[in-house]
């Protein structure tokens, strides 16, 4: 048998490993003028070297006077001042104001001499050169005085804060034009596989396009750092040794995805034993188990898993602290969300687990965390992963409604404002690019199927969901799916008629009418995702076809070639029958007509939205119900084939 | 009277005519390198062109299998397989599986002919060419099938959405190696204001540093924009016409700061009339009065307010929006967070409100916002402000905990992990420099004071207080005062021994030596702000002097030339005598020293902290009492010139 894993580690023994094996500090310390310097960390204590104002300043457009001389000013007898003399800001303040004197002057103007006070200009009236005080003032007021906001020597801003707009302002304030920052550490990123193909070129049979390095190298710029090369090598272990060997001259850190498993050849392994110790090699980690840790000519070298969410997570956790210590950056991203576990989960035991999930924002204002099953290395599940929770080896379950920390894969990732769950439909897809447009970008779009959307809203994850169910006995849509599935506090909101019909190829070549041609031999079909209302559709005529012929739905079923083919949209069903995967399958016009196929017209169907009645309240909600209601959206879906409204945005049912 | 505003508005219609003459929809699309992409918003819909994977895929290493060869396979009853080959992944499957064969296969490589499922290496024993399986596979068990995780045609990614590593690692795995981003808006800053310098000058006599342009660069860079200028007019209308004008010609958006108050000139007013239309001048916000809203040349061109604090708040109110807008992203930055208004607020009837706030996290997780009634001009407002907190028109007051949501400056501005509020001290300052490097850097470190820090501590706003505070009655520092100020729930930890003195100029050139010297017509003295031990310690002996020559404290206070003028921490006491400002300070030894000053101790004093009990479970406070524990700080904190340390972190007292 092959060689698995040298010794197993636990991922705290890891991370002690690691820690006391390099000495994590910022590489260097570079100077950039402040107007590059957003984000970065700062490498000096700023102290002051001015006094902030450097001089008594006037805080108000006025009059600067003599306190004592108007103490008596009073609305209905004010106090008579000689105007000697004006002053603006930037001005050298030649003039001195005597008793009986007053010098005009703007915000930001130094006080002159003799004065102790400035008057409002809102309380003054000027004839002249004669001015009426109103309204006395006290010595010192609307004056800022020399040193008073920030005096030499007080020490302004901490080194190792990162620098935002603010202290920007602060630094330009003090003078600085040019400001001591960490220098960013020099990260090279390899991916390693013969099945790799980089993203822009074909992709030749039996390959796959490069994921990781691209994610890792997008985390490793998040988290301070310049990526200076972003290479490939195939399976090789000469040709991988010496892509890692120039890699290390020209970098602080090596990443390596890919190529560390237990299968084909466990090169990067031997490379890094080659070039230098490998401090851990295997992770009691779930997913993850394929990393390893060595010291390389000094410097840390990390091998990743290939799948690109376990790449990722254990990126996340043993990778990103390491780089931020070099980066001069905290060692955590703060970038993590208390979340509820939508369901209850159960870990493997005995090895730590990163669970992948989704959030969704709750109209509560908490967020639902929703596990990600599709395994790490479904790309789906890197597209709809948020983030991951992390579960201890001891730990036997994670209750449903149990708070976790989630955290999160990029420090810009929000829980959605708005997430919509079920149905898939193009006239949805643009009535979410409207909202889009109209500054409501996180909006979370699940296609499900129209069941998995009603299941959604009854479970308060989905604050609104598309659904086009049949029933069959009555032939109404929709509003006795609301009472079936027994939702509550729901709104059914009028959406717009789609006809449902058979997609073939150009030209119907292989001739087909019916339900009945889905039984020829010749014939292949493509299904939509079960709980789909497509699949529900398809399923009820299938029924009817087994009744009509004494069968039994099962054995017409089977009889179906490709009925286990699912795809998951209208789009993807058009795109196999373009693509000739399949001869026919059951969708939308405007799918057909996207892809410029043919289409036979079966049913015209009701699409509509049940919405939660708590979550009106959300602006982004709000906003999909006036789009949906609004002439220009009614328009622009009339424009789609097969596509017409009645009167959207129409309360169908209230429970 | 001078002409002070047009016509004031409101924020909302100021809003609505900005909304109302503007189309904000994004300027332009460019292409980027997936690679550079991270940030920008997508301004495509991303539809999949290939099926993921593109080929059944093995999830595992294992041996590809007929699964019905299988059914039977227990641990105890082995079934025996024939390896007929072997694929890798990236391998083309050119072997076949028939009845009673397999083929060893890697995790990722393609399925092979006849295979159906793939048993997992761990569950079977291979001697040379015989395979033995003790465990059943059911068909398609661990194989990912061609396009199960995206199909072709698929919308994956929509429009609008910004590219953070999770994106950026999908559209690697549809081959996308460019994608389509918004362009970023190009915005030109301007400055105008006779008073100003840029940075890196030397500031002239009068003349303060120019802050508002690189805030506001620094904010819309964070907005998505890019700089294309930040240039500088003084306050001459042909001058300020010239640069706004060329401003025009290579910029979408003009900002323009200072120079739109009535005061001196009013002459960004006048230059816009000249070059568009005004649309609004004047706005009923405190603070944001002086605001102009111009189009000149179908272009933007807002003139913000001259001070910082309001200048940044304006930006984010009106400004921000669009400027997200045209960069295709989501209008609000969603960098607010819900906290408790720490003390009671009434704000000016009629005129729309906005606070300038500091935050802090409190240790049962919920955040404090504390107003800054620093006003809007001062910079220590801009260095502490995390956000601002909008009052409506109509509101009388905000109550002390009532919630309020907070504007944040900067979208990595984050309430502070841990508070120190109380007297200044340069081993602390140390110490806190040994927590940022230990990876804790949101640390707010406020200098008001011992008799503040312990009023911080009792509202329960700061984690920790560092006091020297000596009761003169019993001559004991700090323990008294836990008591006298009702704490509760909180550990007097022993911090140090600190020199205090006389801080004098080198030599002691006016040869002072007691307090009495303090009374001299020709010296000057530099005090420290209320409410620190020092200035405790400083009217302690003023007072002993009044008693024994037989006057009254405010007697002796007024012989103390330079009594009221107030440096708020050691190093701006020295500072002060260091440059002549004055002749004697009284603080730590060490500031003399750093300063190159002489000193005469005048006591030892203890510099204690004050810990709140429940802030000890925060990881960052845990750390900080650690360091204070350690003997390398010890060793550190002793090289202080004046600092002893004795029983670092000892508990003295527990309430």
């Amino acid at each position: 048998m092959r060689k698995i894993f040298h010794e197993i580690v636990s991922l705290d023994d890891a991370k002690s490993i690691l820690w006391q094996n390099f000495n994590f500090t910022p590489i260097g310390v570079e100077e950039v003028a402040i107007g590059e310097a957003h984000g970065r960390v700062l490498a000096e204590d700023i102290i002051a070297a001015i006094d902030v104002p450097p001089f008594d300043r006037s805080t108000v457009d006025g009059y600067a006077v003599k306190a004592e001389d108007v103490f008596g000013a009073y609305e209905d007898r004010p106090v008579k001042l000689k105007v000697v003399g004006k002053i603006e800001a930037g001005d050298i303040p030649r003039v001195e104001v005597g008793y009986g004197q007053c010098v005009e002057i703007a915000t930001g103007a130094p006080l002159p001499r003799g004065a102790n006070a400035v008057v409002m200009v809102e309380f003054t009236k000027r004839i002249n050169d004669e001015l009426f005080v109103f309204k006395p003032v006290s010595p010192g007021e609307n004056v800022m005085s020399a040193g008073s906001d920030i005096m030499i020597g007080e020490k302004i801003i901490t080194k190792g804060k990162v620098l935002t707009p603010r202290e920007i302002g602060v630094l330009a304030a003090l003078g600085f034009d040019k400001v001591k920052v960490y220098a960013k550490p020099k990260v090279a990123v390899i991916s390693t596989g013969n099945e790799l193909v980089k993203p822009g070129r074909p992709l030749e049979p039996f390959k796959i396009y490069d994921v990781n390095s691209y994610a890792i190298a997008s985390s490793a710029m998040e988290d301070g750092c310049e990526i200076i090369s972003l290479t490939y090598a195939p399976d090789d272990e000469q040709k991988i040794l010496d892509v890692v060997s120039s890699a290390l001259e020209k970098s602080d850190v090596v990443l390596i995805s890919g190529g560390t498993s237990a299968g084909a050849g466990d090169l990067v392994y031997r490379v890094l034993e080659k070039l230098g110790e490998v401090l851990v090699h295997g992770l009691a980690v779930k997913p993850g188990k394929p990393t390893a840790i060595a010291k390389c000519r000094g410097k840390l070298v990390v091998g990743l898993p290939g799948y690109p969410v376990s790449a990722l997570m254990i990126y996340n956790v043993l990778v990103s602290p390491a780089l931020r210590a070099m980066a001069g950056k905290a060692l955590e991203r703060r970038s993590f969300v208390k979340a509820k576990m939508a369901i209850r989960v159960s870990p493997s035991r005995g090895r730590r687990e990163f669970l992948p999930v989704s959030l969704v924002l709750k109209d509560d204002g908490s967020i639902s965390a929703y596990p990600l099953t599709g395994g790490s290395g479904a790309i789906t599940t890197l597209s709809l992963a948020d983030g991951y929770v992390e579960i201890s080896e001891d730990v036997e379950y994670v209750d449903e409604d149990e708070e976790v920390e989630v955290r999160l894969f990029g420090e810009m990732i929000k829980p959605a404002e708005m997430t919509i769950i079920g149905s898939h439909c193009i006239g949805l897809e643009k009535l979410v690019e409207k909202l889009a447009i109209r500054g409501f970008k996180e909006v979370k779009l699940i296609n499900v199927g129209s069941t998995g959307g009603l299941h959604a809203i009854k479970r308060g994850e989905a604050d609104i969901a598309g659904t086009h169910l049949l029933d069959e006995v009555t032939g109404i849509y929709n509003i006795p799916f609301v009472e079936r599935y027994g939702l509550k506090d729901v709104l059914l909101i009028e959406g717009y008629l789609r006809e449902q019909g058979f997609i073939l190829a150009k030209g119907n070549p292989k001739n087909i009418k019916s339900w009945e041609d889905l039984l020829r031999e010749d014939v292949y079909f493509i299904n939509r995702n079960k709980g789909s209302g497509t699949r529900v559709f398809v399923d009820l005529n299938l029924k009817k076809l087994a009744q009509e012929r004494g069968l039994s739905f099962d054995d017409v079923v089977k009889m179906v070639r490709g009925y286990s083919f699912e795809a998951k949209t209208h789009s993807a069903v058009a795109a196999a029958v373009a693509q000739g995967r399949a001869d026919v399958g059951v969708g939308i016009r405007s799918a057909a007509s996207m892809y410029g196929l043919d289409f036979i017209p079966l049913t015209v169907e009701k699409y509509d939205f049940v919405v939660r009645k708590s979550s009106l309240k959300k602006s982004a909600v709000k906003e999909f119900i006036e789009i949906l209601k609004s002439s220009s959206f009614k328009e622009e879906l009339e424009k789609i084939p097969g596509f017409k409204a009645l009167n959207p945005g129409n309360v169908l049912l209230e429970k």
